[in-house]
């Protein structure tokens, strides 16, 4: 029998809706089990995660001060691991995210944190890994084993999580009826094979890449490009869409592929007026928007947080098929492993 | 009468030493106006920036937390302009970097943070911009007028401003010995060329790259990727060696040139392990280090914090000289203006 490369990041990637149905049924379980341990507004909010789940956490900083109104900071892990910084978190709210729980730097920085007085909560697939154990409460993903090294149905679920803690602390732009239909979005982005290959003939044999988004979508941007940048040897940058403006534009010109997530809500303008300066400079423009004319369309209807799920459904299934042409194999690229210890 | 491609950016890299002279002249000046606005500990530090203001602000992240153990965010923009996020931020330090002070994006965050309770600290090359009016306190960078498109001599004033507020604020690695030494220190860096021009050859045609740097040295490898970004057409990211480890250096072959950021202090061993590492993999390593067989040596005896600076100037000499190779002015790059109007 012929295994396809990629065959076990397919198969991972096809979960994503079952597990997100599964995470939506748990999601009032969540909630109440992060309403226990923060019991009054946090004096301030700290995610830590590497790679993947960092880009998960970038999302989580949107969502978390939407919902709170305090400032959401991203931990630096080397001022905690490496410098031995002082550190003052009474009233804070830690929160860590990682696939395995079993990455040192993430729970050493939690345990650092809870120390110092925050209320730590753990993101993670496993419930019975370092990470979970050292925080107050966890919120497990189930999202079942990830063989593949590029992180899939554990990032989407990973984005649920953020997404239902930040209902627990607040007022958020999204309601149950996105819940429900998030998992059937997902499937319908997933039967769509055919725009990805078209995409992939945009790209061609580019080497470099812009992924460009703005806002709550500037998370699923870092994630396709670290997608990209993990499985077909391109340099995938992602960006946000007012800091390409600051100077990186000048790199834009016939040859560089931009992929440019442009989702309805209040970022949508700057980036149709970004897509406009790209075409301008003849840039192969390959846009993930909710319009038929889209090189990576999206259904439309769902709450612009909750539709960076199928928006990052989109980068995967780039990643897997400009992998897939370039004849490497996704699920095992050149020198990484599936946990890694950093310090 | 020529004028060489690049003699703008040239001349104003050439008056770092002297604007870092004056600045630390004012030192003690700066450390008491801060003092004056932000009499206890803040509950929070919020820093907000674009562009290489930004790249500064990660630096600040880093200082600042090393001098008050809290821990330190930079601000999501768009929260604020875009999507009207609530906000919570009393007791809290909101510290905006700006060259121009005229971005409106900036300052109408740093007046969104003191209107919610933070005390407002605005540091700029204009002591009569918007930004500066809606601080509670100014800290003037004094550099003089900067009119090549790629930000220097502000950007090394906004390091020696940043650390002087984290002196404000509490104890910090460096001393006095450190500020009396760095403008000799930078002139060493400017008056070797050489190195740069080694450096280019190494880079030779390709039109990718990654900066790698941690800790300290994070926000210099982000300020070279950019400055190179800018410039030479090359799509230079730049990122934590960390985080390369998870995913990114699928990327690295025999052919990606990399950028990187050794200085002493406790990020060396994981940087000479990262160096290892892609040395293995037969990347093109340019390496940044106290170290007379350095690609881009750097005078040694400087502390970490203070010695980002000269090694700041040895990315401003690369960019310099491989755009000039390129046959490319870097004084006006395709498409780029000095202030960038982003909502």
């Amino acid at each position: 029998m012929v295994v396809q490369p990629g065959a076990q990041m397919a198969a991972e990637m096809a979960e994503q809706p079952a597990v997100l149905a599964a995470f939506a049924a748990r999601r009032h379980e969540v909630i109440a089990r992060v309403r226990q341990v923060v019991s009054t507004g946090p004096a301030g909010i700290v995610l830590i995660g590497r790679g993947s789940s960092d880009n998960a956490a970038i999302f989580g900083r949107y969502v978390l001060q939407m919902a709170t109104g305090v400032p959401v900071s991203l931990a630096a892990p080397s001022l905690h691991t490496l410098y031995n910084a002082p550190l003052r978190a009474e009233g804070w709210l830690a929160i860590a995210v990682s696939q395995s729980g079993k990455t040192p730097e993430i729970h050493t920085v939690l345990e650092r944190f809870r120390k110092a007085g925050a209320v730590a909560i753990a993101i993670t697939n496993d419930a019975d890994s370092p990470l979970w154990h050292v925080a107050d409460a966890g919120v497990a993903l189930d999202a079942g084993a990830e063989q593949a090294v590029p992180a899939t149905k554990t990032f989407t679920a990973q984005i649920a999580a953020l997404a239902t803690i930040a209902e627990a602390l607040g007022p958020v732009p999204w309601t149950s009826d996105d819940w429900d239909a998030l998992p059937q979005t997902v499937q319908t982005v997933l039967d769509d094979l055919d725009s990805a290959d078209q995409a992939n003939h945009l790209i061609g044999e580019a080497d470099a890449l812009f992924a460009v988004g703005r806002g709550l979508a500037f998370a699923v941007a870092l994630e396709a490009a670290l997608k990209l940048k993990e499985t077909t040897g391109i340099l995938a940058e992602g960006i946000s869409a007012a800091d390409l403006r600051h100077g990186p534009i000048a790199v834009v010109g016939r040859t560089l592929p931009v992929l440019a997530y442009r989702l309805p809500g209040p970022t949508e303008a700057d980036l149709t007026d970004l897509c406009n300066m790209l075409h301008a400079r003849g840039a192969p423009l390959i846009d993930v928007a909710c319009d038929a004319n889209a090189a990576l369309p999206l259904p439309s209807g769902l709450a612009e947080a909750l539709l960076t799920i199928p928006a990052t459904v989109r980068g995967q299934q780039l990643a897997l098929t400009v992998t897939r042409h370039r004849g490497m194999d996704p699920d095992s690229p050149a020198g990484l492993t599936k946990v890694t210890f950093t310090s």
